[in-house]
């Protein structure tokens, strides 16, 4: 069982994904609010890569059935329900609900990970939660982190390390790191206990307080709070 | 004054260069190699993309005065003079000559530095000077793995890691790591004082151990044994 780790939706494109489980992390925020929502109890996201293509989808799902969600520049984009925030995805809003759902660079990633036998959604939230399935699986991984931009971003490069530490922990001599995986467990190791401080420091929490939104980070430093397994099958991300 | 990090030579393609110090960072081991024939008084390397290319512009140059270096899995190529070892390169070998060099990985970030500012060589062994010079000169920088087939390896990052660090401790406030330089900084910090050991660890070093010439990890493990500025001008390395 190798693990290996990508540290934007570019790198993941590139890399053989055949017979491999692929680990979607966008921590802040598309990740963390992907598992709140499947933890609030709605039905599926539908994953899309444009505003205009949500929209479009939304029309193809019963009126109170359908939510948009998502966020352009960090933010609810014009018409739509929810924004990118965990705290929009509580379970008065979004049980037995479909979400038509669109981000900057987590939908990117998602695309990405065409062609691998298994996606699912890791993020703090539900760390242990994906290492136990990546343990059961037994497969090789990618744990992709999306990036932003093109560029790593601290927050999903720690959480990918900190998913591939409590693997190997438990795996011991079964899974093998690549030199991206043991750079990211280095930096696991290096913001032991104090994720909440990476997520401020990364270009992600950066952009997000920006825009006013840091509050969120709370919310997506919360190690292991969901036990959710969000798993992307035929365009369709449920619990 | 921005400190950057880029982990192969995609990653440093697609990044904005202009107004930039590139340093171009191949621990194991053209980086190391190029440092080494700097300091044993060799003219120039020419770093090619091709073996045979690398055979053409070699018949340009004086036969008294030429050398062929380099490597293709690791080893010399036919009818070269010297491989990709800094231990081939002493004084009694290329002191006056013009090493027209090719290597896998190396020569593919070369070739990525287009458009930059200025382009230096670092190395584990000429840490100290290439981070004064990047004090000194006081641009915004991007520390450069070349990586190996695309993906990040140990060595590089941790070099860059290493770099970053020594940069940052002595300019203080007045230099920003980007969050891939805080990831190289990290893994630095995790492999402190065991250098040798990360080499050996990591996919180049691997690479190496395959054919037999793991001895040159001690050579590039030496930090700061070297004090060379390889730059690129104008296609040709010198002091």
């Amino acid at each position: 069982m190798e693990i290996d780790v990508t540290f934007t939706a570019r790198d993941l494109a590139i890399r053989p994904k055949e017979g491999r489980v692929v680990v979607i992390i966008d921590v802040v925020r598309a990740s963390t609010t992907i598992s709140q929502g499947i933890a609030s109890g709605c039905t599926e996201f539908i994953p899309v890569q444009t505003v205009s293509e949500a929209r479009r989808r939304a029309g193809e799902v019963p009126v109170g059935r359908r939510l948009l969600g998502g966020e352009r520049g960090g933010l609810r984009p014009q018409g739509f329900d929810l924004g990118n925030s965990p705290l929009d995805y509580s379970a008065d809003r979004v049980a037995g609900k479909t979400i038509v759902f669109t981000t900057t660079n987590g939908t990117m990633a998602i695309k990405a990970a065409l062609g691998a036998k298994e996606v699912v959604v890791g993020a703090l939230v539900n760390l242990e939660t994906v290492a136990d399935y990546l343990l059961a699986v037994g497969r090789d991984v990618t744990l992709a982190g999306a990036g932003r931009e093109s560029r790593p971003v601290l927050d999903d490069a720690l959480c990918a390390g900190a998913i591939a530490q409590r693997v190997l922990e438990k795996a011991q001599a079964k899974a093998s790191p690549t030199d991206s995986a043991l750079m990211a467990i280095h930096l696991a190791r290096g913001y032991h206990a104090r994720f909440r401080e990476a997520l401020a420091l990364s270009a992600s929490g950066m952009a997000l307080k920006g825009v006013g939104l840091d509050r969120d980070l709370d919310f997506c430093a919360q190690v292991d709070a969901l036990s959710v397994l969000p798993r992307l099958v035929d365009g369709r991300i449920t619990g």
